[in-house]
């Protein structure tokens, strides 16, 4: 097996036989493309990550399962997203494009964008948001940044592919609104603007069709709708049918089928079942991806600058956690307190999740250490619960006491809670949205001691916050990567003005989650019953209370907004701008949201959807104008009647927040209608007719006539209804039933016809 | 046109033309079928109805609409179901024949036994229960009423036809277990309990599928699978294409299409498209139901027995009230008390709803004028508000100052509350569910002077009730009927004993409702989101608050229960027996509920199923055992993989209730499984392979030898976790893939193949 090579790939598809084309399609074993020495083109490795490199060491197992070279380990998607920051997340990309170079590798098998339908899905952590504005953009940044060092990214997994509970076959089944506006509008938006080298197919059916041989997902979609130039590459494991794979362009088996798919791909050419320029097209792609490979894996030297790789990752880890509350400005907290440091999380740090993205970290602080370094008044420790499966009553007794005479004793407790590692990890989802027991039961014992108790989380995906009532301050530290502890002290102690907000709502219960009755679903099918409304599209739809809401994150500092104004530019986007002022006395950042909505629209929508933000940085005291840009296509929906997008006309509002239930400005602006008459047909609506531009005041007319002629008809109608409601829904088709067995026909079939033909041709 | 006629038809199908099969089955006009005097077929009439029958004078008009001749107007479904009594609904069927019969008309059209999916269906006063069991069981016994008179029914609107919004287009897309577990298993209880004449195919599509020529839904479901006998006719104007329908199962097109559909019958069958067989089928379908007429249209001499039928009609309507609360035993109202009555529907009731089903009645007794022949006391009247369109506000102003006045002179006030006629009807649909504001407004205001307040609700569809902490007493008095005012009184005074319950929830809030965001859909698609959990199931599975829970309502005694018993019978139905004590003062009637879950079952289910009803009355002191029987078949779930019916087997809990949230009494009773195996297939997960029963340890054997050569994986799994879980879910026919590239192909096809045919080979 060889080093991915910097040798250029000279050959073309036209140089290469049926069998050598086939065989490109598939990889030479777990992490490498295969050569074709004959005519000089070499193997490429990619590899697992993304939120560091997992490139397997030399003579790993086969399975792609063994230890990896150290690389840096910054925050997973969950934490680095919560920073809404595209700024910062293109140069954690950088980095991570430097050490995929270094490393010699060609592509790393990243981001993962997947929507977080349920709080539940165990690949949460891998994912950025509920919302695919979020995802879209944050997901983009991250494959400018990797890609602008010359290796590759894999968008994954391409698509809907929103829980581990039977992946290998579960279907999605969505409809097309929800598909589109929801689960492709962020694969969409970093195809688009960013061009990932490759889009890694999903695992699981969309509709009933394994999205590895979706001829519409892989090709309608992704290349004709979108654009996209790149190579699709199945997820390990992913192929069901090789051949119906490559004709609905899943381009690249991985890993390794030992040939026999390859086989299959020839043989099915041979008989004519596929055609070959299928072939040629899928290993063109490869070829291409080999020679993109030439210009930046191994193109960076090593070494690796491992302590300035670990200072982004603690900057970044610091703009991934969320100041969930702080009643009475418990935090900072003040170096000179004494301090009961309490939970094993702080010693041992839970700061990435399991499966395939797992790093083997450079370095890995601890929280106690940093907070130890920082501080200057005494600091005590104590674990406070064990992480093990089983523990013993005796042991969680004793370590709770433990912990309760250290709080008991200190200016503040600082007790960090979370997740177990084992309740997180690729290939199976959560079954409950709790924090262990012991932990609540530890905090509670700690808070009747010491109510000035500052909590730190670590977890990858959501969890229930029962004692949000009832603890001053809150820091939802999601898991930060491997300089997570010091970027944990720098916001305990305010070296570091926390500014990241929630990408994704904190719910009060399970029971609350919009797909709570239909995760993980059943004997291989998931009905996605919530439709449009995910995340705070559906707390808010059905005005509920959540625990802390999407958009949500505090700061040491306040933010004052002024007056939003809104105007659409001559491309058709909508230019939105704000004033926003540091109303504090220290530095800070602030995460700038912009909702619309459409009051009055004839189309259902969620009450007021994402649609731009920013970050801004202000000194104390500072104003700046910010600029966001709401995209025209953003506002479309997707239309099931013509199987395609459209703009509604109106009066969007735009609402300019500080979180989705914190809107501080809101704006109206007027946007044009795309241009649309939808066809009669006979199943057309009266009611449809009797608009139509064309046709309808003739319509209305005959309709008015008609019914003069229904004498009788408030014998089943009560006053104040009008009765032509009930005839507006009649399809016209049908009309002639008005005409009735006395009327001699009077409305007939060629009438109809030729109305529809007279609304239907084309205007002058 | 001619009366009904109860000449024989003498002809067979062999007897008629092409032409004149063809002819029979559209219809003639409106209400009649088409006679053919050649052979002596005559015409026969059908009529709407069906709390009462709406048959059009002579001369009405050809729209079907106009006046109709007097008849006793019953509680509309929306009440009587909520008696939960089918004796009592027996009794009325009973009625509704004799007048039907002595009409001359063959048909009754009803009843209709639509799931109440969302509260905002226009028709839900027409329908019976957001329950199947209750549906199917009330609706099956108003079948056997109606058809002890020798005339018929029509099971309408089948099927999933939950609301009136695009009506005639609209298509439910609901899943398979949904379809069968709840929006069809009504129909198919009345079915196979009942026989209904005819079945009325529905206007909406289901799936995409027109209801009318859906040969899945009109023969395979309706005839293959229950074993319906009589026709299915199309509800007025719901036929599409008339020769696909027909193919389909839609026997007879209602009404008149003047021809133009029988020729097109006759030259589908002439251009070979359409297969002679099928229009003999559908003829002679129509020669059944004529023949059939012969019994009982125009049997019963007349004149209609109006005084016992309004009598029947106020007893039935005094069992359809339901008390939702009587704090401090406010109600039965003393007869010297001071009344204050308010509320203009006191005067002029609203009994039934608007459209196809709406009664000219033989009498109409109005609230007030029934309270004052009971009283002894004082009875005042203020209208207190005006359901007119568009009120002014100082006419708003001056009738509460009335009512104000009135109730605060009197003992107590009693308020009619409720919807203006206009806003239920059949053709479309609420926007809300609230009470007029003024009506809320003049009920604050009431209150205010005279805590002592009774509301008496109007309504045909649930209404949320704000007020429900602060008024002492309600009564949901539904739509009554003509003789509602009597039962009314006869409740209010304690006459009759309240003994009706909810056969749906009432919410809090309409955004609480399972359907909220899935109604009334758009572009003629409603998504049935959530699925399974309609009604009382969602609110409990997403443990939600609601005003009055399914299966609520006092009585003015009070009912003990003993402790349940369950057994299964040899046929596999369950018996359930339970001891109702009367442990009140006087004489009641209980409406005992059993309902079945089960723990720990691998299927979903909601937490909790109404299976079996019984209403027994008991005399002050009185005990009496009740035994009710859930059907074996009624625990099944609708299995997407094998697409029919399985009995899952375990220790399913029986509930006994007075409530679905007031569980008296529980026990326990094993239930075998229904024999299945679900045959392995290369989409097998591992984990099914490894616990099928046939080859199950021998794959368990070689995983564990697989699993030990995966040294490594602790890298990327957590302490605690078991490694295994990530493979189980892997596709058998995908194992290759664990073989790698090392292993020379260690699982090959050939293996997997052999192993899955010794699975599903025949056991001996």
């Amino acid at each position: 097996m060889t080093e991915t090579s910097t040798t250029a790939p000279d050959a073309a598809v036209a140089d290469l036989t049926l069998e050598e084309k086939a065989s490109l399609t598939s990889g030479a074993s777990f992490w490498y493309t295969k050569a074709i020495d004959r005519v000089g083109v070499p193997s490429i490795m990619v590899t697992d990550g993304p939120h560091g490199l997992r490139k397997q060491a030399e003579g790993g197992d086969h399975l792609g399962l063994g230890a990896s070279v150290p690389a840096t380990c910054f925050p997973p998607a969950v934490g680095l997203g919560s920073s809404w920051d595209t700024e910062l997340v293109e140069r954690v990309g950088e980095a991570l494009g430097v050490e995929t170079s270094i490393e010699n590798v060609a592509v790393l098998l990243g981001p993962g964008i997947n929507i977080k339908r349920s709080p539940l899905c165990g690949r949460n952590f891998e994912y950025l948001s509920e919302d695919p504005i979020v995802s879209g953009v944050i997901g983009a940044a991250l494959v400018k940044g990797i890609q602008s060092k010359g290796v590759g990214t894999s968008l994954k997994h391409f698509a809907a592919n929103n829980q581990e509970n039977d992946r290998m076959r579960s279907s999605s089944d969505v409809d097309a609104r929800p598909l589109h506006e929801i689960y492709l509008r962020g694969f969409q938006r970093v195809v688009e603007d960013a061009q990932p080298w490759t889009v890694m197919c999903s695992y699981n059916r969309i509709n009933g069709v394994y999205a590895s041989e979706d001829p519409w997902l892989l090709t309608s979609v992704l290349r004709d709708e979108w654009g996209f130039e790149g190579l699709v590459v199945s997820d390990w494991g992913a192929v069901n049918d090789r051949v119906t794979g490559l004709a609905a362009g899943m381009d690249l088996e991985m890993p390794s089928s030992n040939g026999v798919t390859d086989a299959q791909i020839v043989a099915a050419v041979q008989d004519g079942s596929l055609d070959e320029s299928v072939v040629d097209v899928a290993a063109g792609r490869v070829l291409d991806l080999v020679r993109k490979a030439r210009t930046g894996a191994g193109a960076v030297e090593g070494p690796l600058d491992v302590d300035a790789h670990h200072a982004l990752a603690r900057e970044a880890a610091g703009r991934s956690i969320v100041l969930l509350q702080n009643r009475g400005a418990v935090l900072p907290l003040s170096p000179e307190s004494s301090i009961a440091v309490v939970g094993v999380f702080a010693e041992k740090p839970r700061y990435q999740g399991a499966g395939s993205s797992m790093i083997n970290p450079t370095r890995l602080d601890s929280a106690l250490d940093e907070i130890r370094a920082a501080a200057s008044g005494e600091v005590a420790y104590a674990a406070g619960f064990s992480v093990a499966v089983d523990p013993s009553a005796d042991e969680t007794t004793a370590l709770r006491e433990e912990a309760v005479a250290a709080a008991s004793a200190a200016d503040v407790a600082v007790v960090f809670l979370g997740l177990p590692a084992r309740l997180e990890s690729e290939g199976y989802d959560r079954e409950d949205i709790d924090l262990p027991a012991a932990q609540l039961e530890l905090l509670d014992a700690v808070l009747e001691v010491n109510p000035n108790t500052v909590v730190v989380l670590s977890n990858g995906s959501v969890v229930a916050l029962p004692f949000a009532d009832r603890v001053p301050a809150i820091l939802e530290g999601w898991l930060l990567g491997q300089a997570g502890g010091g970027a944990t002290a720098d916001v305990l102690f305010g070296a570091v003005n926390p500014s990241a907000k929630l990408t994704e709502t904190i719910p009060l219960r399970l029971e609350d989650t919009p797909s709570f009755l239909d995760f993980p679903g059943e004997h291989s099918h998931t009905r996605y019953g919530e439709g449009l409304f995910v995340g705070y599209r559906w707390y808010d739809a059905r005005r509920m209370d959540v625990a802390f809401p999407f958009g949500h994150g505090l700061s040491y500092t306040t933010f004052a907004y002024g007056d939003a104004a809104a105007a659409v530019r001559p491309d058709g986007d909508i230019e939105v701008s704000v004033t926003v002022t540091n109303s504090g006395d220290r530095a800070g950042r602030e995460v700038v949201q912009v909702y619309t909505s459409l009051p009055g629209g004839t189309i259902q929508r969620p009450q007021r959807e994402l649609k731009a933000f920013t970050s801004v940085g202000l000194e104390a005291g500072e104003s700046r104008e910010v600029v966001l840009t709401v995209r025209r296509k953003d506002l479309a929906y997707w239309d099931t009647r013509i199987d395609g997008w459209l703009v509604e006309g109106g009066d969007y509002v735009v609402d300019v927040a500080a979180s989705s239930r914190d809107i501080r400005s809101s704006v109206t602006v007027a946007v044009e209608a795309d241009a649309f008459v939808l066809p009669l047909s006979r199943t057309s609506s009266i009611g449809e007719v009797m608009a139509h531009p064309v046709v309808g005041a003739m319509v209305q007319a005959a309709i008015s006539q008609m019914m003069g002629g229904m004498e009788g008809v408030e014998a089943i109608m009560p006053e104040g209804v009008d009765a032509s409601k009930m005839m507006e829904s009649f399809p016209i088709g049908r009309a002639g039933m008005f005409a009735g067995a006395d009327s001699g026909g009077a409305i007939n079939s060629e009438m109809i016809d030729g109305l529809i033909a007279m609304a239907n041709a084309p205007q002058q």
